[in-house]
């Protein structure tokens, strides 16, 4: 059987991430209320769209690492909550820039909010999540927080940028592309783990390992996520199959595809993402050509290598709830493939 | 002689801001060292465009505030600059994404940045100045200036939000349009004074001088450009005379005179800033309808009357160098009219 297969097999892969949701059940809450109060407004328009988002359903993971790493590192006061919607906050206003940058017509199954409230509103309202998730942190108080939380801010927009100047450029190499997700995806997943070991006061030890948790973790569920957009698995996701393709989004699975091409192949990759002259059947041949060149089953098996990292970056905490919490998540972020 | 005229009168009115020149011009060029050197970057599209906007010719008045009212403060240490380089970082970000909601294609009398770069490229690198706004502040170490920065953040997207929600909204009372100013504008110029003072550790009452400073310099500042989008006078300001007209903009200049008009007159501005059917000939009488009832004039008024304000809240601080130069830069807001 080969490893997709394996992967997708799990009957109910979101039964791993049951230990964390457990864990984490009550502070969530907590965090949920945070975030629907923190999204008010006197300006009806910020409310409407953010709760059109909130309720979109979306897992939380981000802000549950957070709750997490916390609980493992011992920690007992209440800044974990706030931090936690913060993460959640700057992820959504992500979400809504990137729609716009994007063109994105859906987002998790349903109408993105710029289809639905325009890109303006979309801009807006990602600056207004934006500056309340600033609030929370500063609420907080604790600076080594904040500077995690505002460096990856400012490193996720960095990969978007080099993301869009790479765009519909196939000549992007297999590292130049884990640059843009370390910096676009997984910098927030890193802060989010980070700033558990922060909160206790844990050593600059215990900080590395979760950040490199989160790194990791960040890393295998973005590449799972170029992988499910080539396959038949997507819907599970409330992607629709072939969105990058459609975007001419340079992802894993093109990058080798085009690296092991003939220049038949090179020509197909060429017309339809560079050039963006998509016709019927173009995406199901891409899939022929990708699984040709096992590129889709080769970037199933990087993510499933940056979820050993993850899990192998949580050895130095005691073994107990937590951690075995944490290392499961690793195993859905995988198993989402189903 | 009329107000406006006694306002255009002076023969350089960048003459008031002299003083303030002076006071700051050591700090100011360690302020554009930093500016330069935090907009770089590995991913080249962030520099560039980074530069246009910083090469531009804005003023930076804001970061200007801050510097003068710390040193009026008595402050000693070096965070001032850094500060101060963060607010003129969340105005750039501002003004990137601006453009984009507004479709500007012009910015003080150059091309914009989403004419030259596109809208993706403007949002994402408005999100990257953020993010560094915030790693600077946050490297300052004030809790109390982030807490007021943050706060700031949040307020001027809220206030955007209104002014696309009520957009083309010819109802707006002249109440809503002052509390919209007082978010998207006056809330980054009070937020840049006040930090001056929290610099220092001086108490409430002080905070509470410059912050009401800063706000009605803020709106000082907002209702002559208001002004100056419907007089001749724009040209010096690197603004077309017009703008807000073409882009449907509801400012005091249209409150007052929608107000004060005949049925005839009301459904001129509904053709025009309603339905946005604006043709030949259309401006000139709009400007034509705002002289017959006084309503440029009445802004600039309003205006003179914010910048008193900003004035009189000064006198809590010993008189000297820096307070004149701060009073005298009120002088300069409203004589940009010129």
């Amino acid at each position: 059987m080969n490893l997709a297969a394996q992967v997708q097999e799990r009957s109910d892969p979101s039964a791993a991430l049951e230990p964390l949701l457990r864990l984490v059940h009550d502070e969530m809450g907590e965090v949920n209320n945070i975030i629907l109060s923190q999204a008010r407004s006197d300006v009806a328009l910020i409310p409407e769209l953010a709760r059109h988002l909130i309720n979109s359903g979306g897992k939380r993971l981000r802000p549950m690492l957070t709750i997490g790493a916390a609980k493992m590192c011992g920690y007992e006061g209440t800044g974990h909550i706030m931090l936690a919607a913060s993460v959640e906050f700057m992820h959504t206003a992500t979400l809504l820039h990137d729609d716009v940058v994007d063109e994105s017509d859906m987002r998790r199954g349903k109408k993105s909010a710029r289809m639905l409230w325009g890109n303006q509103a979309s801009v807006l309202v990602g600056d207004f999540l934006l500056g309340q998730a600033f609030r929370m942190m500063v609420d907080v108080g604790s600076l080594g927080a904040l500077k995690v939380l505002s460096e990856a801010s400012s490193v996720i927009a960095e990969g978007e940028v080099w993301q869009l100047a790479a765009s519909k450029n196939l000549a992007t190499t297999e590292e130049e592309y884990l640059n843009v997700i370390i910096s676009k995806t997984a910098a927030l997943f890193a802060a989010a783990a980070e700033i558990g070991a922060i909160l206790t006061n844990r050593g600059p030890e215990e900080q590395a390992a979760l950040r490199l948790y989160g790194t990791n973790i960040g890393l295998a569920f973005q590449l799972i996520d170029d992988a499910l957009d080539y396959s038949g698995e997507a819907a599970s996701l409330g992607k629709c199959v072939g969105d990058d393709f459609r975007e001419g989004k340079i992802t894993l699975p093109v990058v080798l595809s085009y690296r092991r091409g003939t220049p038949e192949e090179r020509a197909f990759w060429r017309r339809t993402l560079q050039e963006g002259a998509i016709e019927d059947g173009d995406l199901e041949h891409a899939i022929q050509i990708m699984r040709r060149h096992n590129a889709i089953e080769e970037t199933i098996q990087r993510a499933v290598y940056y979820g050993k990292e993850a899990r192998e970056a949580l050895a130095i905490f005691p073994a107990g709830e937590a951690r075995k919490a944490l290392i499961d998540a690793v195993d859905f972020s995988i198993a989402r493939m189903h």
